[in-house]
């Protein structure tokens, strides 16, 4: 296998990203790769934000996996940051490879330089592989996660 | 009932919302309301970020509630921005009041005024009165939360 490495996306990367997202059983109903122009914008927004940062894993064959951190300042917890992961998908072809863990733990790594004690994501229930990876990483599912269309 | 009224909190609110994050079954053994100095430094981290509203609800009794909105940009879902909500607190003495609805509210409202199409929060498991409340306000309960310390 050669070498993956985990950088912050730059612009150029947005079309595999987006081929990532939509092929995915929930994302393909959600997703548009056909017109990039909203997934352009959103790409302006986070790569702006200094508590945002949405990575790719590359190896020699090009984008083979992404995810998006968020760093969330709070006064919970005696003033404690708190981390966020979105978004993580890998490449049809790499999966079951390790791609999905290094990602993890690029996460979790650049949660830590940033200050943060507590990194947490959600996952749809209808996931349950990803719930094995998840638990698998230390991750412990001791919330309920509730979302609501505006 | 006097009228309530949600705004952004100012440095002189942190004592009243840490209080009311640390009268709480969870919250009692997380925060340290001897010394806010770990309060304060998250405040300034909060109130200089534009995707961040620290909020509080107050009446003619002062401050009664709290609440935090975080706006996350994002690429999956056609770049669609998301809002997340994190320590809704209500002073003791005013639970059941309505004072956590209007929180809530506030939070949707401005989430939609920011863009967001969905609206999203994790709630411990053992919080059950609030997960009824969540319930109630139309919040769905697909997702599975998932922490772990770091």
């Amino acid at each position: 296998m050669n070498s993956i490495r985990v950088r912050v996306a730059d612009v150029d990367d947005i079309p595999a990203i987006v081929d990532m997202l939509a092929d995915d059983p929930l994302g393909a109903t959600r997703e548009n790769p056909g017109d990039l122009s909203a997934y352009r914008a959103a790409f302006e927004a986070i790569d702006t934000d200094h508590n945002q940062y949405l990575v790719v894993a590359v190896d020699d064959s090009g984008v083979v996996g992404t995810a998006q951190l968020s760093i969330v300042p709070g006064l919970s917890r005696n003033g404690m940051s708190r981390a966020m992961i979105e978004g993580v998908r890998v490449r049809r072809d790499r999966r079951s490879d390790g791609v999905g863990a290094i990602l993890m733990e690029w996460a979790a790594d650049m949660a830590r330089t940033r200050g943060c004690r507590l990194i947490q994501l959600t996952s749809d229930k209808t996931r349950t592989d990803a719930h094995r990876f998840y638990s698998r990483l230390g991750y412990v599912d001791s919330h309920i996660g509730y979302k609501r269309p505006l």
